[in-house]
């Protein structure tokens, strides 16, 4: 059966999995030993190393092509390779290719081969700039692929533009309503919230219904963890995908890297079943 | 010495070149005779042939990701290739990699390195929506590289965030007025406005004084050539990249497909000289 993003969300939801581990491996961060003479079989590895030890606690897997187009050919063999290897150790986490992609809507056929055909990833994160018309290739023909729209992004330079105000409400708003009302006419749309912005991602929440919130920013960008989780949880006490990656995936350069992700992952865990109240013991 | 984007594109306009073509080469539409058992041979002998046949009639070539990234790794190698055939037949043309990319800080200095240093272009078209400050990998890091923003899109849906009304301007308009006030320090920075919507082009030209403006939209997106060229020009009757795609590239798929190729761009040269009403004879 072909694989349904938001049934294998729900799913992982369900065991109370709310974390998503962003696999951002840059090359030159990635601990020294692990160093091969092919970049792309290093990242490989690594990344490997990494699932291995962190997939029992995730909701998702987040996959930046920035990281791994940086590499070049070898880069995005390895990047190929990772949708792999996530599959192979663990179908049941969805994986999103976080790309940030948005073409008008002939070109758009082109990136969702590249995501649903070539990488098999079971989401992907879009720019919203360009309106629904221009998402229609990936919107309304992969209705069981995730569609992740920016929202209220984690930078510290996001109001420039996001912040505007239209008719009363920042242009997140209107970002948030348009999807959550117009382009979601499959049920596989999400949105992007940053962490670093609370209060912005209580506004969204409540203007979205149980929408999914993919929620980046804690750790090395400074977000809260627990204002994020109360702010972004929806009715249901779910809804949210905690992506954390530097913080998790570079613990540790040493020998011990992938343990060290797996023990920042299960801290992450629970801190995140604290702040939603779920008793950690189950 | 390095090349830099706005000295190339500056040498062309002086030589009244302004049309772009667009290397939307969706291995689709490739004509059959020239299909190998390699998919990315394929689109790299084609594009040969196209960029062989058209270069004395461009100023720049665009070469837009998505079609190669639909071909998974053959894809990206024949990206790569396309890049080093117009470096080797025309090194005076500045190529344009239409990637609208754009994600936080960190994240952009992996698709600077893809852009600048891998796949080895001159310019790189972005979106606008995380602002100045998540663009700085790209804008104070590569001076001599042209980043050139997405303004006002020439889809058909373009309007539903674009045109939102900020302090009764269009977004569109901030965006422009961003780019031009602030975002260009280095003078490295353009933008883009379709065709389609020449209104809008003839308001943006007039905000931005003599920033380069990319203007896709011609021919298969029914965007108006005159039109767009008086709209679009800045005070030098020059500042504009007239791109057209398939309405180049498609124009045959028999034998004869880049003859008909550099006639197509043969006839859209003398079109725009004669809509800035420089003599054709010339």
């Amino acid at each position: 059966m072909a694989r349904n993003f938001m049934q294998l969300l729900q799913e992982r939801w369900d065991q109370h999995k709310f974390l998503c581990v962003g696999l951002d491996s840059d090359y030159e961060k990635i601990p020294t030993h692990l160093r091969t003479i092919n970049t792309g079989l290093t990242m490989v590895n690594f990344n490997r190393a990494i699932i291995e030890h962190t997939h029992e606690q995730v909701c998702a897997y987040k996959i930046n092509a920035a990281f791994y187009e940086q590499q070049g050919l070898m880069g995005l063999s390895a990047m190929h390779q990772t949708f792999e290897v996530i599959q192979k150790i663990n179908p049941s986490i969805p994986i999103i290719w976080d790309a940030k992609r948005a073409d008008i809507g002939n070109t758009n056929k082109g990136y969702a081969d590249a995501a649903f055909n070539f990488l098999q990833a079971d989401a992907i994160t879009v720019h919203p700039y360009l309106g629904q018309e221009a998402l229609t290739p990936l919107l309304d023909k992969y209705p069981n692929k995730g569609i992740i729209v920016l929202c209220r992004t984690s930078n510290p330079g996001a109001a420039e533009f996001q912040d505007l105000m239209v008719n009363e409400q920042p242009l997140y708003m209107h970002v948030a309503h348009n999807v959550a009302t117009r382009w979601n006419t499959h049920g596989n749309c999400g949105l992007v919230v940053g962490a670093t912005y609370p209060q912005e991602l209580a506004k969204v929440r409540a203007a979205v219904g149980n929408l999914p919130i993919l929620i980046p920013g804690i750790g090395a960008q400074g977000g809260d963890l627990t204002a994020s989780v109360q702010a972004g949880r929806n009715s249901k006490n779910q809804g949210i995908i905690i992506n954390v990656s530097r913080d998790v995936i570079f613990t540790s350069s040493e020998k011990d890297f992938a343990f060290a992700a797996a023990h920042r992952a299960n801290e992450l865990d629970s801190a995140i079943r604290a702040s939603l109240a779920i008793d950690i013991g189950v």
